[in-house]
């Protein structure tokens, strides 16, 4: 992975084999983004998403295995439970142009990915929800 | 809904039951926010969708009720007869990972909305197109 | 196409018949946006997407001809052998909200586009890459 420091924020670019989450986690401990954006577009080759049910009260997870675009990774960074965690959804495109999607879990880069981090200097939380037993962000606080 | 400001905007998170559209029709209204950027992702419980079709100038509107994720929740906000309005298309996933998607209509929120709002000081409006019948982006005021 | 000039960025109005990559194109030269960020919502009558085939080292690309909702449009701005070369990931939604997408080829605007740019003042290029064979970002420079 190579970064760049730009007027709000940072341009990351990773290339084939890296592991998105363990890349981008490594990063923001490294320049301290605790609260941020995250926004980018690329290829994978492996991925893991998931769909929560809410009635159930937990994901279900499932990995693709192909030459994957990445048409949207959309998300943002904030604390739980004291370390930089990023909550990302992806929408990802196959060679027939069929589009499927979840909250991102885990991706191994295909060609490249180049992803957007703006940072806020603000730090916001998660904390977990009783009713849903998620991390929400707490932005009262 | 809980909001933070932030730098050159705000985050908004908003939880199960919540109504989208009225909830950041409130919040534009009191916080002036009256051109902007909309970004986000979470989840919905459901969700009307529509679709335009420029031959017959009319929207084809759906409701969905389910446990959707929403991929993307992408669009701005700029003044329509005076008052702040949105405009945003979604992406949303299904249980089997399977997407669909259109032009936002309304949503009611499922574990969670997390949204970046972007505010810029210059307004915006939108007028009539005659041609589309839409209300368009009027930028050369 | 009309635009406007904002706080870190422009807002692009493009309307029925306009070639989208050729329009930001030339936006980019006379405004000098040799590096940034594209995103957007609209409509498109023809649009041409591509998937790149990371085996073959080719992009296999098709073009879709009715009315399609863009329900994101989201990537880059930067030089490629000294031009502005914009590289952006797209999903349309069909008037039946099934979804698809890919690496955005061309496209011919339908109702509108209403597209945000977000300029850095820093320079970054996109050099050949020996192992996929694609112009990659170069952000060691």
């Amino acid at each position: 992975m190579e970064y760049k420091k730009i007027s709000s924020g940072f341009i990351l670019k990773l290339i084939k084999g890296e592991n998105i989450a363990e890349k981008i986690t490594e990063f923001c401990e490294k320049e301290k983004v605790f609260f941020g954006l995250v926004k980018g577009i690329g290829a994978l080759e492996k991925a893991e998403i998931a769909h929560f049910s809410l009635t159930e009260k937990k994901y279900i997870n499932k990995v693709f295995e192909e030459d994957l675009e990445v048409l949207s990774f959309i998300g943002n960074i904030a604390l739980k439970e004291e370390k930089p965690f990023m909550h990302v959804h992806i929408t990802l495109g196959k060679n027939d142009f069929s589009v499927f999607g979840g909250h991102f879990v885990s991706g191994i880069v295909g060609a490249t990915m180049e992803i957007f981090i703006q940072k806020f200097e603000e730090k916001t939380e998660r904390k977990k929800d009783k009713e849903t037993e998620l991390f929400l962000l707490d932005l009262e606080k």
